[in-house]
């Protein structure tokens, strides 16, 4: 067959325009004919592919056009946001952070406490880690409305974790060092992931995957905790539901430890660089590195949408590792923004992140002169603290409202529950993210398709599934495939149309009614297409063509109506057998019917 | 906010259907709003997606309203397709299965000696192997094209993978066992994915895939044949490119085999049914088992689409699967469809499998009368005719289409034939399989959107990247997002729909035109949304909201329309902003432009 040439296919188009019919309500004064894309520079697209994999958000936007000295302060400030805020800041805007800061400084004392007692930690830590990492995040972090401080799923996950590694009890020492070490290497994953504007690999841990693995984990902590509130020592070391449920009720009561005095003490020396705990701590951290980032990109994305500002998640991400870092050399463990405080940070008026400094300040002088008078505070007083906080991670509505949505997502939800109280966290975020992944794989495998009909009194063409008005046009079988045509649904994408085909020839053999002589595939919704799928398109145009049927392509994309081009595809069923719209195709396929008819 | 009833929602369309416009050449007498379609039962909604993953092609249509005899005869059939077609077979069709089977026999007894070679056995058993399983096949097989018998590529990785466990060499009679052992788990492997229903699973070996691996596997094979060319002995166990041409330019001449006369013994008692070759024999015969069905399914499908009938993929590979158990218990290794046999068989007039029952008639004569003869076959002579075979395997046009049609699939081509020259056969699948995946998962990660325009004189919006002759609508944003929106992609999808928002309302300043007042999403793409997708349509309501911009939703599907509805995003952005095109969408957004401008 000969390759059309540009002019060719010019002319081409003249004739089919003039194919004009009056079959339906509107005129069709000109036919606009599929437009093959201009071809584009290979470097060039593979440049875009990765510049919308990589800088999605066109991070440099605001160099553009800049003068050099401009260009040096924005790079400081897109390092140091608090130098973009800072210029404008004033005594109105320092009266919000003042109140809101005092607010959230008194739920994160106590709440420190608790949450370090989670994570099998001297309760100082938990002070420590609400003073070194706010102060750092206020410096670079670009949220105005985060709360930092350690948090109960990532203080729960750390807890779990280290205790599959080193006994808390009988060696707190090398249990708190090992917690610095992953706090080390949390950080660096979060880092890293930023630099590298690896950002978008923590979307893969869905909604529902959240709502599953919160729920577990407020359980499986609000079961830990009941040994506190009941006063049992020498608890288990898994976390299980079974475990836990044994101990608790099998133990002993205990008293209250006592909180050392004064500020972060160093722990740059106490960090595992080497040895047997390295890789654990590394394992460790990644973890608790990425869990503690989805917690904190959630709440950003939340208050910037609310705001109408916007995050860079991946500069947030390098914010949070640096902190992390940071903290890991000051005896702190792993911090992130927390869902509560900061929901009261913006109740309370914050205006930037100023607030976080002043709570540290708070907590500053806590440390420095009453954390005696917290040696009294009794140890079941916390656990009911923590228990009443984590009731409220259980979202049983949402996980309903999953159910409703969509049965796979709710599948993916119930995985991570499961998993995460019957056996671990990593493998509840496992289970939830194999469903997750197998349901894309299986939407790409097994793709919709649905016959078109045309809705009455317009010259639209829509599934008649979904509206029942809609009626088939004589003659021509309108098909829309639901999925890009790749390998995966080719043979599926083939026999399902044939299939569809040899149904309705059956039905109107019964009904005694014209044959169909033409199938018109609409292609909005394919948006690729490999050569797997070119190939199955030619076995269907031969098949097609053994039972004497016309194959009609409406509306295929850019990149479809390249590779058809590419592959001679077009001209193969003909290139005057493409059109922009099922009205078009329909317009040139159904005249025959009605002459013959 | 209220929940709409049914009636609520249709007095409301009648409100909408009277805001008609005039700007569009095209008038709008008639509005017709989106279905929110009848909630399916849960369990006809699992059911429908079982019956479209497992039973595509709805295998028992056929027996629907039939009589219980017809019924048990139609079943038999279904099991013995020879019933159905020899019920109609006459002289004629036995002539043309009679000369095509002849020829295909004076092709198969050389192929079949070389290709026993490739596996490191003796000559007989590619013999042997032509010999039982086109019988077996011929009674249970639906293709009337194929040719079955010993092919090229399964041969050499027969021979690759069974050389890493036993020296053919030093230990011929072990090899041979093992030999049979996969060929056994092959068969078992075939039968288990045609009798679950799992034929999809093949699907996932690309095109790509397929063109890069064969022409590996073709310079591995050509290459070991050199030893056969040269007359070396002692060749490497490897099958690397590295060690095979180490071998051959460092090795010695040799003579030629003795072929056993007489029909297939038993091998049923050689068996490895347990022992340490157990594994690896089930090991090999997965793998062989899977790319001999690949090999087989595709010439089937092929020559199905030439004949126009329908060829039930599970059914046949069950039919692969009885073949080769039998074969594996008559002294055959795997065999299947041969691509350049059966194209012969095919241009030689070949009516029905009856060619395969003539071709082991001459086969059996051949093992019965005159293998002796055959000994006196050069090495060399055969080895040439492996390597003249073989050399067509490698298909640089296919690769160079791939390369033009899709760079992603090349790279999973090129991945394949690398694997299989450097490595092994099963490294170079797997790195195929997984780019193949990858790039799904890329796809669904970061997909395409794009921003629409009218094309002139139409009422169609397309890409203006595609169509640079559409023009935008002032004061209205339309954007298509190409993909379902799901957790993996929602925030990439608010944001870069927020950055198109930005870049626009930018441009419009500049110039001094009026601002963006609605954004319109054509969903006609999107195919599916969980929850993580609604919670970004719910961010992006948000802030639109914040810049009082209105938030038009245009032709969502089935499934995304009752998703949007159950989690009451409906309500949300109000019933009246969901319009069933895009056309209709503008007719409401721009007019308020037009008075306002």
């Amino acid at each position: 067959m000969a390759h059309f040439s540009i002019e060719e296919r010019d002319s081409k188009e003249m004739d089919v325009s003039r194919q004009s019919s009056q079959i339906y309500p509107e005129e069709l004064p000109y036919v606009h004919k599929v437009g093959v894309p201009p071809r584009q520079n290979i470097f060039k697209e593979i440049t875009a592919t990765l510049k919308e994999t990589f800088f999605p958000d066109d991070p440099l936007r605001q160099f553009k056009g800049q003068s050099g000295s401009k260009k040096f302060m924005l790079g400081l400030e897109s390092i140091f946001p608090i130098l973009e805020w800072g210029r404008d800041y004033n005594l109105t805007k320092f009266k919000g952070d003042l109140i809101s800061g005092l607010t959230i400084a008194s739920l994160s004392i106590p709440q420190g406490i608790g949450y370090a007692k989670l994570a099998n930690l001297a309760p100082q830590y938990g002070l420590y880690s609400s003073f070194v990492p706010p102060l750092v995040y206020s410096v670079l972090g670009s949220s105005r409305d985060i709360a930092i401080g350690p948090v109960a799923v990532v203080s729960l996950l750390m807890g779990t974790m280290l205790r599959n590694q080193i006994n808390p009890i009988t060696n707190p020492v090398e249990y708190t060092q090992l917690a610095f070490t992953a706090t080390f290497f949390a950080g660096v994953t979060q880092a890293i992931l930023g630099f590298f504007r690896l950002g978008f690999l923590i979307d893969f841990l869905s909604h529902a995957t959240i709502v599953g693995y919160m729920g577990g984990a407020a359980i499986t902590i609000g079961l830990q905790q009941l040994k506190g509130f009941m006063g049992i020592v020498n608890f288990t070391p898994n976390s299980d539901i079974v475990s836990v449920m044994r101990s608790v009720f099998a133990a002993a009561p205990h008293g209250v430890g006592y909180i050392a005095k004064g500020i972060n003490p160093s722990s740059a020396n106490q960090i595992y660089f080497s040895g047997k705990y390295l890789v654990s701590g590394i394992q460790i951290g990644v973890v608790a590195g990425m869990i503690a980032l989805t917690e904190s990109i959630a709440i950003g994305r939340t208050f910037a949408s609310v705001n109408d500002y916007q995050l860079d998640g991946n500069r947030e991400m390098l914010a949070l590792g640096v902190m992390n870092i940071a903290g890991s050399l000051t005896s702190c463990y792993v911090t992130t923004g927390s869902f509560s405080r900061s929901a009261v940070n913006f109740m309370a008026g914050c205006k930037t992140s100023v607030s976080n400094i002043v709570m540290s300040v708070i907590v500053l002088l806590v440390l420095e002169f009453i954390t005696p008078v917290f040696m009294y505070t009794p140890s079941a007083v916390l656990s009911s603290i923590i228990i009443s906080a984590v009731i409220t991670l259980i979202d049983i509505e949402a996980a309903i409202l999953i159910w409703k949505i969509d049965k796979v997502d709710f599948i993916a939800c119930i995985g991570a529950f499961i998993g995460v109280v019957f056996d671990s966290v990593e493998i509840g975020l496992l289970i939830a993210v194999c469903i997750s992944f197998a349901k894309i794989l299986l939407q790409v495998t097994r793709p919709r398709t649905a016959i078109l009909g045309n809705i009455p009194r317009t010259t639209v063409f829509r599934n008649i599934q979904q509206y029942p008005e809609a009626t088939k046009v004589p003659g021509v079988l309108t098909v829309r495939v639901d999925s890009a045509i790749y390998f995966s649904n080719s043979n599926y994408v083939r026999e399902r149309i044939l299939r569809y085909l040899t149904d309705e020839e059956e039905q109107l053999k019964a009904k005694n009614q014209p044959r169909i002589q033409s199938l018109i595939i609409e292609m909005s919704p394919v948006v690729d297409i490999d050569t797997s799928g070119i190939h199955s398109l030619e076995d269907l145009h031969r098949s097609l063509k053994k039972r004497n049927i016309q194959l009609v392509i409406a509306n295929p994309g850019t990149t479809v109506m390249e590779k058809l081009y590419t592959s001679k595809f077009t001209e193969l069923i003909g290139y005057e057998n493409i059109f922009l719209t099922v009205k078009d195709a329909m317009a040139t396929c159904a005249p025959k019917m009605v002459e013959e008819a």
